[in-house]
């Protein structure tokens, strides 16, 4: 199968151009799973609570996620991406499956970073695999993968391909995706933006690029450079993510021990 | 204080000369905490039980451990070092903390790599961290570093120090050591060991060396090369690791959220 990320710099609020800069990079482009970054449609640094409430739509209804599933139906593919989600009275970091079925799932964002904390709820759907004709796929959003646990659950829930939609600012994550796909054995999609934000007082905000997919060996399979709009696709099996096995002595989800993982906190 | 390693080819089977070695290497070097290579004294190609019989030591009263009390006593040091261990009618790859007040603790590997499996009982001691003049200081052996959760419950359970004895033979863990590091946010010290073993039919067994010590902030303060014997310290300060903030907003600690850990898989 063929997966892939778009790699772009959106335009704070102009959702209808964001949008439209997805749709014509893919062009006619052959792809059956594509990854767009957190917050994609909508640009990523909020500055009051109005403007949140103002971008932020409901899901499965609201104008992107329609606009996504559509898109979706007509060429026959999953996209996952990032919007910020209205839910009853709160707000998530969201990120939303679609397929050729039309919506698929949301999984709203567990570790919340910066100043995510003023405007969003921490996601309560927890780390969700949904079973797909383009293999097991699982969802977390940027910050998530600093913490082991979330890819971790991920895979041990089943999930093939992470999809990981991103606005990432610290230096660290490209590099440390090849342990996170080595450790868990599964492939991951790191759809980042370029660009930079500043919509408020203090140091602008520059993401990163670097945008890539990583092998269940933990290769990098492709990646973007840092400043580029880019739609990068490669082919995989996911089905090289089912085989755990290191060698003929070790594999690494029945070598775990989680009975020696306690620790005196509670959890 | 003043944290480092010794990293050596030992010779199978060698006890005194091992031993000598490293007790020649220190010489009248002033350091605080000296981590030592899984198996540092014995060797680590086993070819049969009987060996490991021959050359397991009872832990607290065998030569290895109470020659290196000895030394911590006498050069007012701490010393993590790898030992086969016979306990009861067992053998576990176990690792020893001694210190100026002479044998501390053991840790008994939890991940047995490769052949290890066919001569060692997987360990029963969990992950342990002992308050010590020198930090808080937790012991893993080589292998373990690749389940993330190794160092995560050593960290959740207080170590600002990981010793880390090993006999790499993989690739990855030299450069997997920074992110073990940040997103625990504590210090590590990798002692590997250099050389070759070939004891048995099949391919020689080649030790990777690049033995090193890696900040919380996931520097590397030193590193080794391949091939060389070397001693080599650092400076480093253990209470800069319990300090688990990322920014304003952000604890790596208090942000997790074991209730979203869970899995359809029994742990």
């Amino acid at each position: 199968m063929k997966a892939g990320f778009y790699q772009f710099n959106p335009s704070f609020g102009k959702k209808e151009e964001n949008i439209g800069k997805v749709i014509s990079a893919l062009g006619n482009t052959d792809i059956d799973l594509l990854v767009l970054p957190e917050f994609f449609a909508t640009g990523y640094q909020f500055t009051h609570c109005s403007e949140v409430a103002e971008l932020a739509e409901p899901v499965p209804d609201g104008y992107t996620t329609r606009t996504l599933s559509l898109l979706s139906r007509k060429k026959n593919m999953y996209i996952a991406a990032g919007l910020p989600e209205m839910h009853e009275d709160k707000f998530y970091n969201s990120a939303i499956l679609t397929g050729p079925e039309g919506f698929i799932g949301v999984y709203r964002k567990t570790h919340l970073y910066l100043e995510e904390n003023l405007y969003f709820t921490p996601g309560d759907t927890g780390f969700r695999v949904w079973d797909t004709k383009a293999g097991r796929i699982g969802i977390m959003i940027c910050f998530d993968w600093f913490f082991p646990e979330a890819m971790r659950t991920l895979a041990l829930t089943g999930a093939d391909i992470v999809a990981h939609p991103s606005n990432l600012v610290l230096p660290y994550c490209p590099d440390s995706m090849p342990l996170r796909c080595l450790e868990n054995k599964v492939f991951a999609i790191t759809a980042n933006r370029t660009g930079t934000e500043n919509r408020k007082e203090g140091p602008a905000l520059r993401f990163i690029g670097k945008s890539g997919i990583v092998s269940p060996k933990g290769e990098i399979l492709i990646r973007a450079s840092e400043n580029e709009e880019a739609l990068m696709i490669t082919k995989i099996d996911p089905k090289a993510a089912r085989d755990k096995t290191l060698n003929a002595f070790n594999d690494i989800f029945k070598d775990r021990r989680p009975e020696m993982y306690r620790t005196p906190h509670k959890e």
